[in-house]
């Protein structure tokens, strides 16, 4: 089954089976998106009426490819979807998307079927059918409509929903998050989030999986799946239709069984899998871990120049379950050194709204370094004494001196955007709001105390 | 009391005590905000020094000003404040600022009761000690030594935190929310969130009421202010110091007797105010007040393109107490004709993937028309083939038509951070993810339903 797998995420060649010569049109954008993103790999559209599409010669049908076809994007009307996946096993491909939609989620049934019978007979597995495509920027390869220009990074994105995937990838690129992969799954009539979970657990490219869903047909190989890889990486999960309504919902979108909501609550948590509350949070906790680091324990300390932000953290920890611990005596007088008579040594640590980059450096030294600190809550308010960006080189700076976590949460203005960019573009987490950078740091130390069960 | 709150805002003249002539220095910035935000009444740098300080003539104390001083800002070392004070009261002045810090919260509490005892006894209103300054947008009076270009709007932001009202002035501009106020209260050793509530409950200029609080010293006044504002506008409190070493840490760093968190809650539950749990919540909230649209029920319509972000808002609403209620069957014929076969005319409304800002428009007016629709929630997910700045276009152009409330969601690129600034800049209520826009949503509910007990 890692042979399917991997022939989607590692193709040596690609059929887009329905290339179009019209821009905007699907099998258009697919074609530019894998062309221009960088896929070394050989590339055949197949139409039966072009010869030629973006400089790339065509195929007037799959059996006409010369070599072989390891990935086959298909992208024509659904019903004639089953007769090409024939073809394709005549050719001995091993794995197809299937971006047609058309088939269950419209209450056709029965062509889905029809669809995997042939799948299995020819030995292809499906992704799909109903779907935006497949990412892995480790390969350069964006089979997918959506944007072209996706960062490459840590996170594997599986996701159900297709309008959903396809925004969040635009929306990664603006703010700087890096993906090893996006699959969008659609009707999971083949491949699913178990599938995937197996091959991403052993892929190093990836370090967090993401996954939204509305909910899973074969509870118990999920369960199986995500318990042997939390053992080695993250499964964030953003499960949707948790109400009534909201479970309703779901099943007429993608007529998943969305099933009872405590039921999958207490699955995840039994198999280690943290689950999100919503969007921003699932990738919050994301980000936290692509930086790779994990706090020993759950002892942190919270560095400041601002008191009102500080005690906001301090109450976002307790809630979460992070110690704002007394620090011990000699960590106390290293402190001290920098932050005026006014400013407080017992954590969270307030350097007052008199500290530059300098005394920011000074504590943050001393906090990494010392070994009752597990992790540091780093949060900076823009002050007219001190410079955004040079805290911001003094927090990566930390960042670099050991294998400790660190998050930062920095608020201002447009020079704090910049700080807060730099810092996103150096793999440092670093949130808006305090209690995000709360919530990050404490998914680490809950994934770290899971795992050691 | 109204009256010298009148001269903190209103002011018809204003002097900088310890104005300076120094880049940098408090006692500059604040006389070139003064200047340069556009304040239009007598401005009197006083300077013992000084001739001129950017240009305006500068006084060597204050008794040679040759008019009469509404307010004084005062940024001297502590000890020759109370001194200050005697000559202001001569002059008849109403109101002063005090920034110098070195009072109660270094421990000089002597000092401080000085300062009060003389202010008394000259009948003068102190704003401090220990503060950033006061900004009102109505009058253009910028006398904080925080960012100059505050946007004007219908806001009022009361803060006990000196660097995080500073950092969240900067904040406010780049994300596109507007001010009326920002009154810095530091110590509260005489003015405090009682006797500024009673002033923004008249301002016909303030729609909502923002304070980030560690504690409060006279409860009972508060209350009973609180009361009285909650009847005309909400106001919302984010009260830091929730734990116990939250609670420790607020004490450490303002003085504040922070008290039980739950005593806090009960009371401001009875007192109809709005408890924020995080800074992002509480100007989400605020944001949607800013709109000044008030839903007569509970009932909501989600409207969106992406199925996945539909069910993930049904399940928020279900959490926050809105009710995503079945439409009406000719409301769902009407949804209908703005959807393929396959989209969902029950709540929410799926308009699919391929829905334009036309489907949008049609779906959005239906909903805002019908009489069984209290609030309508858009949510917006990128995709190939509709135009963000098209679907900004389209909400704010059905948010115009009546005065139910919308708030909605933006997920993608760039593209859909340039609309989702549009709506900013127009006054709609939108967020960054599907909870927000909901919990935002949900605010406005419980308010009116406080607001009729």
């Amino acid at each position: 089954m890692n042979d399917a797998l991997n022939s989607v995420f590692r193709p040596k060649s690609v059929a887009i089976v329905g290339a179009s010569r019209f821009p905007g049109k699907i099998g258009y954008e697919i074609l530019r998106n894998l062309k221009e993103y960088g896929y070394k790999g050989k590339i055949y559209p197949v139409n039966p009426a072009a010869d030629k599409i973006l400089g790339i010669k065509c195929y007037h049908n799959v059996l006409e490819v010369p070599g072989s076809i390891d990935l086959a994007i298909i992208s024509i009307p659904a019903k004639f979807v089953p007769p090409v996946i024939d073809q394709l096993a005549e050719k001995g491909t091993k794995a197809a998307v299937v971006i047609s939609s058309g088939f269950s989620e419209v209450g056709n049934r029965e062509l889905e079927e029809d669809l995997i019978r042939r799948a299995r007979r020819g030995g292809i597995r499906i992704i799909g059918p109903n779907v935006f495509g497949v990412l892995y920027s480790p390969t350069r390869l964006n089979a997918t409509f959506g944007p072209r220009d996706v960062r490459p990074g840590k996170i594997a994105f599986i996701t159900q929903s297709g309008a959903l995937g396809i925004a969040l990838m635009g929306w990664t690129v603006t703010e700087k998050i890096g993906l090893s992969a996006v699959v969008s799954v659609g009707n999971k009539a083949d491949v699913d989030d178990a599938d995937l979970l197996s091959w991403f657990r052993e892929d190093e490219n990836t370090k967090v999986v993401l996954i939204y869903m509305e909910g899973v047909v074969d509870g118990r190989r999920f369960l199986k799946e995500a318990r042997l890889t939390t053992k080695v990486k993250p499964i964030i999960v953003l499960k949707a239709g948790r109400s009534k309504k909201g479970m309703a919902a779901a099943s007429s979108h993608t007529g998943s069984m969305a099933g009872a909501d405590v039921v999958y609550s207490a699955s995840f948590k039994q198999a280690g899998v943290l689950r999100a509350e919503n969007l921003e949070q699932a990738f919050d906790w994301a980000i936290a871990f692509s930086a790779e680091r994990f706090p020993k324990g759950n002892k942190v300390v919270i560095i400041t120049n601002g008191g009102g932000v500080g005690v906001m953290a301090t109450d976002s920890c307790e809630a979460a379950g992070l110690e704002v611990f007394d620090p011990p005596e000699d960590l106390k007088r290293e402190f001290k050194k920098y932050m005026p008579e006014f400013g407080s040594a017992k954590n969270p640590i307030d350097l007052t709204g008199m500290a530059t980059h300098e005394e920011f450096r000074g504590a943050m030294r001393s906090a990494i370094k010392h070994k009752a600190v597990d992790c540091i809550i780093a949060l900076y308010c823009e002050t007219a004494v001190s410079d955004p960006i040079k805290i911001a080189e003094v927090i990566k700076e930390v960042f670099d001196l050991s294998n400790k976590p660190i998050t930062a949460t920095m608020i201002g203005g447009e020079r704090v955007n910049e700080a807060m960019a730099f810092l996103k573009e150096n793999g440092v987490p670093v949130y808006p709001d305090t209690e995000r950078a709360v919530s990050a740091m404490a998914a680490l130390v809950r994934w770290m105390e899971r795992r050691s069960l």
